[in-house]
């Protein structure tokens, strides 16, 4: 997917909350725009909004000298996710459909982003997961919700490549792999960002939340907000393009690999009017798809 | 009010927003928020967001090579306003109170605003205005809606002020101005911008709306989003000081004159997270407040 006008004030606003997630003073977050700035005319159109995040990010820990602004932010996500973990389990065992039950909730998770908010109320965004009716995901239009294709691909692949997103995001990944397993799943990957970048998924915190116990952790060599595959190691690189299925995790990854042909499946929540435009939905949908279908 | 950062990627919407009214290709739109990183660093922070606008406005005329990108929306506002006009009149005379009930109507008027959009839809809105309950803006927080005092302002003032905000809006001033007029000021003057700048009301629009029947109209000297003073004729400047009560409309001119002291009452929606924070209001409320008593 390439960069939409539009995305640049999100830019601002990205690097601004990341500024203020790092601590950083007024004259700081004002010193970290006008940086932006300088770089704005060189930012190319036809790269993902998230090959550019890359950049942004760098320039706000340069400036800042925070290396990792959301760390706190990971941490409490992680550890309420956690304190959830029994609750939204049992919710899945007491399905009638277990591997669409973890399914929504590892797409329900998807909102724990600190992409453009400092004041995510991780709190409230668990609780609203869990009190919502299960029924609401399965009566969503199927061009944006292709549950019977993911069940299919999951029956027959050996080994899934998970691309991770957020920390705290993880416990309901977590949810998912476990049926994925159940499921005769013999080998799952679960690859996680290479740096610090916004509070995605770094292998720390996969191990936190148990992620280690049930599936192989992989760094991806990248430290974008999506998976860029320009950016990633040549190990990862073969991992990818030998899995027999991937699931991709979050807009940021969908943004990187939309135009990516292969057996990768997007789950993620729209999470910005740009993208609702290109997936032809709306702000807040919850997004299962397979790749190959994709408006480009 | 001074500017704040969270402004910053609010201008580069605005522009980008303004430069496709004004029929931009893609290619040009771009050029027009370079154009605006490059004057990011020299932005001061410690005047009000609408005199920067100013600057912002200038330059979408300048690389569009459109003097007026609002022309045809500012045309359609007002027709549609018009043709509701009688309803609206009748809903004002069949209330109890009249004066309130126009109050409500040129505060509701005020979703009347291109600024930041440039999808907004006339006649929902409009036909919106006019199914909301006539109750609901008088339960209202009495911090953000002192009718009381403006009503007591009025029963006093010989003369008003009356600062216009944007085409097609003035429908529903005009039907204050006449409750006005019922209330016995005998003298009201209705200032309007000079040049175009976003869909602000200018003379011809409000000679199309009628106001030239019932008030004076004089134009400002101003260009701004807001009526800056500083950019203001002397003549105006010396009316503005003279004035016994101003109606301040939109909050473009409350971003403008927040700071100032005087007879003046704001009357406006409140449309972004930075001003609703600044008045302790929250995005969406309607706001009727003298300047005497705020914040700052």
């Amino acid at each position: 997917m390439e960069t939409y006008l539009e995305c640049i004030p999100c830019f601002y606003q990205q690097v601004l909350n990341a500024a203020t997630m790092a601590g950083a003073d007024e004259k700081t977050k004002r010193r970290v725009m006008d940086e932006l700035s300088k770089i704005i005319p060189d930012i190319p159109m036809d790269v993902s909004p998230t090959e550019t995040g890359t950049q942004l990010y760098r320039l706000v820990r340069k400036v800042t000298g925070n290396n990792d602004p959301f760390k706190k932010a990971k941490e409490k996500s992680n550890e309420l996710a956690m304190k959830h973990y029994p609750k939204f389990k049992k919710r899945v065992e007491n399905s009638s459909d277990r591997l669409l039950a973890a399914v929504e909730l590892a797409i329900a998770g998807n909102i724990i982003d600190h992409g453009i908010t400092t004041s995510l109320d991780i709190q409230k965004e668990t609780d609203k997961i869990f009190s919502e009716e299960k029924e609401t995901i399965k009566k969503e239009d199927k061009r944006v919700f292709d549950y019977p294709s993911f069940k299919k691909a999951v029956s027959k692949a050996a080994n899934i490549l998970y691309l991770a997103d957020n920390a705290g995001e993880s416990v309901f990944d977590r949810i998912l792999i476990e049926e994925l397993r159940q499921h005769g799943v013999k080998e799952i990957t679960y690859a996680v960002k290479s740096e610090p970048i916004i509070n995605d998924v770094l292998a720390e915190d996969a191990v936190f939340c148990g992620i280690d116990k049930i599936a192989k952790i992989v760094e991806s060599g990248c430290a974008s907000p999506g998976t860029v595959l320009k950016f990633c190691t040549p190990a990862f690189l073969k991992m990818f393009h030998g899995a027999e299925m991937i699931i991709s995790k979050g807009q940021g990854n969908f943004e990187a690999l939309s135009d990516e042909k292969g057996p990768i499946f997007f789950l993620f929540k729209v999470k910005c009017e740009v993208l609702a435009r290109y997936v032809k939905g709306k702000l807040g949908d919850v997004f299962l798809k397979n790749n190959n279908e994709y408006p480009t």
